[in-house]
């Protein structure tokens, strides 16, 4: 039983692969040697909004684009084994991450595991139990304020005691109304190497 | 002091900002309901491989496509609040995380932090000194086969108490070669609701 979203994905995929030309030729290695850290958002396309073709660059996305430790994990394999050494943080405007916090997000998953409903200000339940209380135990990584989360981002993985003096990390916000990369300044500044 | 890359990245921005379009109109949660982990590999353009339009799917990427802790944080955030309810796990052939192991990661960081060579067998530093022993304390999720990494990762996913039931995980393998997505057909079936 084949869903409709994966005969659409594999019908798309078959197009791709019917022009494929000469990527095949591609190496391992980002060919413009950088990589970039960004929110898994739907509306963002890094290829697209940075300019990006196959074989660029490598591109690592969670929920915010937040730099966790599985971040700094592929960053470190992204410079140490595959050569790149400059690093965009890349945060976005109306980010989901800045409606909830990690309280509402482990009481919303202790009473129910399915999707929940956003009013404009709070979440509830559309059904209720067979949850689970392990939300509890998760840091989310929500945000508050996007210049502030790129500058931490920013900051932690300037000081991860893995990331070389020499690669710059630099800090910007897209605008999901205008597609437009902002730079935030204090982060791109404080994500250089001294 | 602007570096060449940001300048290209700035520029590309421009013009795609230039031709933005409709797409400020897109709403936050994905259209088609779907999410798709896969590897930060460079080689790789999801939105080009699978099909997507901006605001279609959410997208995660790092190193392997690894169902890694942040992943599954990222995963529960995209049903859990933005209505996705199939996801696609998505690893590929020629990947780096085939080419090292924990104990040889661990040693080349303690030695040196700049980029490591490769000669298809063994990795080695150009340079010593300067290394930092924190690379011995992470896990770095290599693969020795991308058809049991695809396998454990649908598993490890499908099997996570903040998993519901109805969401099914499908395994693939994209080819570098060809552009194709292979089904891992036992992944898949994994993944699929009980």
């Amino acid at each position: 039983m084949t869903s409709k979203i994966v005969g659409e994905v594999t019908s798309a995929n078959t197009q791709y692969a019917a022009n494929f030309g000469d990527k095949a030729k591609l190496a391992m290695p980002p060919a413009r040697h950088f990589a970039i850290l960004t929110c898994m958002d739907a509306r963002l396309d890094p290829a697209k909004y940075a300019g990006l073709a196959e074989g660029d660059a490598h591109v690592i996305r969670n929920a915010g684009g937040r730099a966790t430790d599985d971040a700094l994990r592929s960053l470190v394999i992204s410079h140490k084994l595959l050569g790149t050494n400059e690093w965009f943080v890349i945060h976005h405007s109306d980010c989901g991450m800045e409606l909830f916090c990690d309280e509402v997000m482990g009481s919303l998953l202790e009473d129910n595991l399915n999707t929940a409903s956003f009013d404009g200000k709070n979440w509830s339940n559309p059904q209720h139990g067979g949850g689970c209380a392990a939300g509890h135990f998760i840091k989310w990584h929500t945000i508050k304020s996007q210049e502030e989360s790129v500058l931490q981002d920013v900051l932690r993985i300037r000081q991860h005691p893995l990331t070389p003096r020499n690669v710059p990390v630099y800090g910007y916000i897209y605008d999901v109304k205008t597609g437009r990369l902002n730079e935030v300044a204090k982060a791109t500044e404080a994500g250089r190497a001294a």
